[in-house]
């Protein structure tokens, strides 16, 4: 997931310039294709493709488990670096081929543009898992106690600095799955992917937590996997909240330290004993 | 570009939950059409819409200049929050429309992905400047001295933690423009939109500052807009140091405190004095 590579390194309060090897992190073109057709490219580090793949075709919905797919198979090329990598994925006879038309999720109106809450319904897909409904709750010590556990799952982050992570939990927080990636939507389509391959959808039950932002996208990608709780280190966006408020997930931002902000469905947010203070 | 919403705040480490309202960064989708034809959706901050789809029409090549453009409009929804908003784009007769089909970017073979050089070559669009040739120098003195510029141009950043910021700077420090979104590809688009605008493309002996990673994607938007370096706070990845070297950018990460790595085009990375060094 690495390459090494000679980089100049400048300490310009020294006036240093010295040349030295460093690690940096893969990033390389990987194409989806659903029955022989290319659905999508996307930049990502490499490891864990078929998951990336079908975590991507779930969270978009073009498939609704694993019983929608007939063959999902990795295609790479010989050559490295570079390689230009190739998912090739059959569905089962039925499934409905997914629609490339860049018009097929939006209302087209002779006005200019659609508004209010039809602006949402234009670029989602829906969920078949009853998320609102989920009846799990996790306690705020647990909680803070997410992004410490993900960093320690983040084993390249430390060599390189430059990956997103996105990890799994249980609602107690034991983490069930790590996975990282140059895209933030990558590492959060690796762990939906691997749910679908392990025939866990929906992952009711579960908290989602991201190394990043909250975006309208990983919302939805929560959403279309049945995750009830989704976690971000940094601050969500006004769709993101929306969306979360709409469909019933528990997102929390700012998840840092001790502290975090929790944007809806707090119900879910249990009122246990404080953390245990620490010395100092 | 921002609402207020209630959130429940929750330290853990001293038990405390208070509901107190928080300013949370919008997040919308703007459609871009071109020639009445939907094109392409981004989730996107709300603010300098124009430029942000000229940039994204010129940096994936599908328009080489504002001659190219016949007329751009934003057609705005009434409602708020939650519209959907359109940039209509009509391109001068014989601009070639864009290639909608996902295949468009692919070299498709028989065999499984093609490699090596071509995998590169499969993904980016060509850029018309000669970026390579460009003479210009900076000191390490000044590049350091870019992300504190940055940030202090970023209002709103300190105000909800949850922008992406890209500033175009001229080779002596001086900032030319900022702009910043919840995508950070957005916001290199509206810096380059702006240059498509104003006709000042190629932005030759320009510095991009982005807050983040340096990826693929930013390269290749700096590729097409013309300028000569990159400068990121964050890590590259792979794809973006190749790129870089292969079309002449000077790629530049880590750029922190006095420190920053130089990936490529280092001759461009003048061998000035020292910053001045700081009691203490």
């Amino acid at each position: 997931m690495t390459a090494r590579r000679g980089v100049l390194r400048i300490d310009a309060a020294g006036g240093v310039m010295t040349t030295r090897p460093d690690t940096i992190v893969a990033e390389e073109p990987l194409e989806i294709r659903v029955d022989r057709r290319p659905l999508a490219v996307t930049m990502r580090t490499p490891g864990h493709d078929l998951d990336l793949a079908l975590g991507f075709l779930l969270t978009e919905g073009v498939i609704r488990s694993t019983d929608d797919v007939r063959t999902a198979q990795l295609c790479a090329g010989s050559d490295e670096p570079n390689t230009y990598n190739v998912v090739e994925v059959a569905l089962r006879p039925g499934v409905p081929a997914p629609v490339t038309d860049p018009s097929r999720n939006f209302y087209t109106t002779s006005s200019c543009g659609v508004c209010g809450k039809a602006s949402i319904d234009a670029v989602r897909t829906r969920s078949v898992f009853p998320v609102a409904a989920d009846p799990a709750t996790v306690a705020p010590a647990t909680l803070v106690g997410l992004p410490g556990a993900l960093r320690k799952a983040q084993r390249t982050f430390d060599t390189t600095g430059g990956l997103h992570a996105a990890g799994l939990f249980a609602v107690d927080g034991g983490l069930v799955l790590a996975r990282e990636d140059v895209g933030r939507h990558n590492a959060v389509d690796k762990v939906v992917g691997w749910a679908v391959r392990e025939r866990r959808l929906p992952l009711s039950g579960h908290v989602l937590m991201v190394s990043g932002r909250a975006s309208f996208e990983l919302t939805q990608k929560a959403s279309m996997a049945g995750i009830p709780v989704l976690a971000a280190v940094s601050a969500p966006s006004t769709l993101a909240v929306e969306l979360a408020e709409e469909v019933g997930i528990t997102l929390v931002g700012f998840l840092r330290g001790s502290t975090m902000n929790v944007y809806t469905r707090p119900d879910r947010i249990t009122s246990g004993p404080p953390l245990p203070s620490r010395p100092g």
